[in-house]
């Protein structure tokens, strides 16, 4: 990588959490830039915790850019969800003692959500709590992993079962990185994106709107707006959570459908996005059978959905019964009621037990028996 | 146990951590006294976690305290500092994962140290946090795990390397249970109670000097003193080291020194406490050499760990340069220098890196080598 001369534009934007809040920093060409890790690493040691298929790419630049200040190791993981696990943290664990890091050290997580939860579970455990950076390299990673200090690893009996709120030091979302992921993975990160407008901002929305063919382009000025605006609203909802239990919930929107669709046809076989973005769409459907939107908003949302090149709908031959069962079994289950995220207008979601049969109609209309 | 009824008295202590804050219960029959969980448990289900020691001893009594009010289940880990790894770690969360316990469940740590550091740090990442109780049964873990908020498990190149603070919502100190408490452990416990006086409590130790016969004896009123007064002044050092940095080091006094000897006897040998009280001498022989303490001090010192059945030297055999050694890997080594926790006075302890060649010698009259 050589793109620090085309930096576009640089944006900060701060998560707010007292003394452990955090900049979210935004551009393109910043891990390579020893000047966006000034201030974020207080001790002399750094750990780079990454995976075998980002730190080909990636690696040696973050190295270079810390080398000048800081004495840098990097340990690579095995890439894929299947090695979230305890045994992998304890690799981690492994490195870090051998090599004798202090409680001063800082790891570096260069990687995807995966890399993220696990790195960032090994900073909260190790020796109770050492410095993490994030540095995501996934469209989903830099909206979603950025903000919430969720960290963590699955358990053969449920997935991130085990884990920590930790917060980063600082995140660089840096653009320059998406340039190499995959255009299903890219689409796949859209759908989280497009949530944010869906429950929320429906301005955001509308921007969207306009701007998916420079977005899709990956235009840096573009993508830097998507980061900003996804990161902003989910800090938004976070904190609102402090005070008012459940507006967290609201970011499941199309999650509880998606979850049953990504069960059903096996984890893997649907990105988690692809299964978000139908479940959304299906989500809408269930809204509009309530009189909450009309069929012009409904082809709206799908409309935007499909411009992101996701799915709007879920197979057909899926059986309705097994997934409304596997839905029932979504931890949105409070007190024996399913509860859903709806929308009661684009940009405006709320979550409610009140949706008589609409569900059932809803999933009569998507599958065939 | 049918003690209950020989309750004598009742001490409660406030740990003030804003939200975080909890109670320190101390008395004789808790643990099988349904009203002393009360506003302690807030979900249906309850883990009682202890150790094969213990477990027969009062896993029942605490068993049928709690089955009232709450869906008791109980898991035996082996009791043993080698087994407070990972991979009992993951024993505990088999067993949540497979009974389907969710995020508003509560651990019961019923056992000395190990089970309340493993099954304290199970509950501060099992689904990134649950509520936890402590019941200590040891006097070691009533006095020093009570107070501090530190779990976590053992790696095998370092002791206590992962973990999280993680605050209970309350302790039940009962001192019935340590009738069942072989006399060395209760006299390694006993270490660090004297040591709370000799760094910052002199009416503490004088009380200590008068009442130790009761203390031996296990009188409960005697015992319940012992553990408030040590609590609070753990707490006090925790509270104050939030503002002034190394307030808590002051807890290390004669750890550097008795870990040393830990290691050169191999761990096992001498149980923690043992270690510490030789290593409090030590460190009161090191101070009489600056000139801090004089010899009716170091006497008195030596008289009090003595009444405790604690011994005030190490083996002579011991070879002096190892020793010194295996200080200087001690963590409060700072910048290449080792520091020390010495007394000014009795009562008064502070770190310090002036003691020149004090150190030498009083290794050189400790070992024969």
């Amino acid at each position: 990588m050589s793109k620090a001369d085309t930096h576009t534009a640089r944006t900060d934007l701060r998560v707010e959490l007292g003394e452990r809040g955090y900049d979210i920093v935004i551009a393109r060409g910043l891990i390579e830039d020893p000047s966006a890790y000034a201030g974020a690493i207080r001790g002399q040691r750094v750990l780079i915790v990454s995976n075998d298929t980002v730190a080909p790419l990636y690696a040696r630049a973050v190295e270079h850019a810390l080398s000048a200040e800081h004495e840098v190791d990097t340990l690579v993981l095995p890439d894929g969800e299947q090695y979230k696990t305890l045994a992998t943290l304890d690799t981690i664990y492994d490195r870090l003692l051998e090599n004798g890091y202090g409680r001063d050290a800082t790891i570096v997580a260069l990687g995807g959500g995966v890399v993220g939860d696990i790195a960032g579970f090994a900073a909260a455990s190790y020796q109770r709590g050492i410095d993490f950076v994030q540095l995501p390299t996934t469209l989903l990673a830099q909206v979603d992993s950025s903000v919430g200090g969720k960290t963590g690893v699955n358990h053969r009996l449920g997935k991130n079962m085990i884990g920590a709120f930790h917060q980063p030091t600082r995140v660089l979302a840096d653009v320059a990185v998406l340039d190499s992921l995959p255009a299903r993975e890219f689409a796949a990160g859209m759908a989280e994106v497009i949530k944010y407008g869906l429950i929320r901002d429906r301005p955001f929305l509308d921007w969207l709107d306009t701007n998916m063919a420079a977005i899709n382009a990956r235009d840096a000025d573009a993508l830097i707006e998507v980061i900003r605006r996804s990161c902003a609203n989910k800090a938004e909802v976070v904190a609102a959570d402090e005070r008012e239990a459940g507006q967290r919930a609201l970011l499941n929107l199309g999650h509880t459908y998606g979850h049953a669709l990504e069960a059903e046809l096996g984890y893997g076989q649907w990105l988690h996005g692809e299964a978000v973005a139908a479940g959304m769409c299906m989500a809408a459907d269930t809204a509009q059978r309530l009189g909450w939107l009309d069929t012009d908003q409904c082809a709206h949302i799908e409309r935007i959905i499909a411009a992101a090149n996701l799915p709007i709908a879920p197979p057909r031959e899926l059986d309705s019964a097994r997934i409304r069962s596997l839905m029932a079994r979504d931890k949105k289950v409070a007190a024996g009621t399913l509860r859903l995220v709806l929308m009661r207008d684009i940009g405006d979601a709320v979550v409610t037990r009140d949706y008589g049969n609409a569900l059932d109609a809803t999933l009569k209309r998507y599958f065939a028996k």
